[in-house]
């Protein structure tokens, strides 16, 4: 092994509407604890009091640098407060890094989580080798973060990276955004079922009976199921739009599929690709490769992780 | 009048498929002189000898510090080569910039020319104040240049900014880039005369007998015409498209209507705007200003000596 670098460790803490999730990286990337617990929903205090155990839990010699926060919503840019985050709304305008600072007596820096998993990819997952990148969770919503010269893009006031909100459908569902025909109303969760639930109605499927969730249809779509092929079909288009539209914008070199759904592979990534290509100019299809997300859930904690390490290298 | 620098002139060349235009550029962006020829079409080294002569013409005293050229088309990005120039062939492929400097013994350098012109905006025209800019261009075509830090994202190929080929509608017109129901479908001049033309024949309109063109349209939707308010709302719908999926991507502060078309002023502008409400986050529409284009036809040459004053600027 060649000469290697002390490993000096970071906290990185996942704060989920579900579940908290936490792990102390050392070195390039390793996970050396991990912790998974329901989040602590009765009182801010109670969950600041969870978040504080969790950097003592991971890290009990204190020897974390930095600890790095990745929360479902919206941070304010040049400070450490939660701007909007619908999910834990009791967090929407507190000035957590600071709050996190103080309790742990270190530094902590709060991101979005997908622009979190957008740096974990990049630093040691899908995104590898590439300092311009679009990341896309698929799951209950559509979740996106770009970087650009290895740095994630907040824009103004921290919401860039909403590929999930770009109009794929102009008079589709309407959207909790305000919207409407938004990539996420056909290709997030709820996307799936509608679509899938509408076209049963009018033709026999292998689905009848079974619960109309993305693993389910992607199965039957395997198969050689029609209905569940024309709604694998739609989510890759419709996700292809949002994807397109970035490229032709920013004319990136990679994306990454990332998110629970994602889990449908390479079936559903071929699709995308395909429909992607169909959209873009030869050579800005050319530039970009496509990839699914490697790190699984893990892409939050060592997103946050490297959030704190980031922040921490100025 | 406070402290003025000393004029150092930059020689801009705003190369088209029809015209070349050119000034040299004092101070801060004054137009100390103007040229405006067809452009020479025989053969390169015609055309290289008109930009060289346009050159000494602009600045007959040799004090230009750097020539900034802007080509409707692609530069190939760390080179001052042009990749693609579908409306100029014969400069696919070459040099331009080195051979420029070789002719002017000047440093020269080459950009897109939207990307100019978004420079130029942002420099002295409706993107002052603003280092995170979209400037949409529109005419036969619709183009677009990204700002971000100030500087000119080209992306990996320098193709980036390309809002014209949005998919805008998913079953609409094919396109001339391969594409299908790009905003430049619906939104360029050809799109408004198509769908001008298509409701014509099915309702009577004052446009009856007109030549179907954006300035006759404009006209006739300001007298209240219903056939032409639907194809003005109609383009602010597609190019709404286009623009939100920008501003969710990038939460930028500033968008700059140009090209010729958007000499349909307010009128126009005021419903893009409102079209693209409806299709961003609130936060990410209070964040931006929405400017139609102060420079004109001079945002060409301005944007191309700003383009050498960057270059030089390293």
């Amino acid at each position: 092994m060649p000469f290697e670098l002390p490993s000096v460790p970071f906290v990185g803490l996942d704060v989920g509407g579900t579940f908290l999730k936490g792990a102390r990286i050392e070195g390039a990337g390793r996970v050396a604890a991990r912790l998974h617990d329901p989040i602590a929903r009765d009182s801010r205090e109670a969950l600041l009091g969870q978040l504080e155990g969790a950097v003592r839990t991971l890290d009990p010699e204190g020897r974390a640098a930095a600890i790095g926060i990745g929360i479902p919503g919206i941070v304010e840019q040049g400070s450490s407060r939660v701007r909007a985050c619908p999910n834990l709304p009791e967090l929407d305008g507190f000035a957590l890094g600071q709050e996190m600072a103080r309790r742990t007596g270190r530094p902590a820096f709060l991101e979005n989580d997908a622009n979190a998993a957008a740096l974990a990819e990049a630093w040691i997952g899908a995104g590898r080798g590439s300092d311009n990148l679009l990341l896309v969770t698929l799951g209950t919503g559509i979740g996106g973060g770009v970087l650009l010269n290895g740095r994630i893009w907040p824009g103004k006031s921290g919401y860039a990276g909403e590929v999930g909100h770009i109009q794929a459908e102009t008079s589709g569902a309407p959207c909790g955004c305000g919207s409407s025909g938004c990539v996420e109303t056909i290709a997030g969760i709820a996307g799936w079922g509608r679509r899938a639930a509408a076209a049963l109605a009018a033709r026999p499927s292998s689905l009848a009976g079974k619960t109309l969730d993305p693993a389910n249809i992607v199965a039957a779509a395997r198969e050689g199921d029609a209905v569940a092929l024309d709604v694998v079909d739609g989510t890759a288009r419709a996700l292809s739009i949002g994807i397109a539209a970035t490229l032709l914008l920013l004319n990136l070199d990679r994306v990454v599929i990332g998110g629970g759904v994602a889990a449908a592979g390479e079936f559903l990534l071929a699709r995308i690709v395909e429909e992607t290509r169909r959209r873009t100019f030869p050579q800005v299809f050319a530039d970009c490769t496509f990839n699914l997300a490697e790190l699984g859930s893990d892409a939050g904690v060592v997103g946050a992780a490297r959030v704190a390490m980031v922040g921490l290298s100025g």
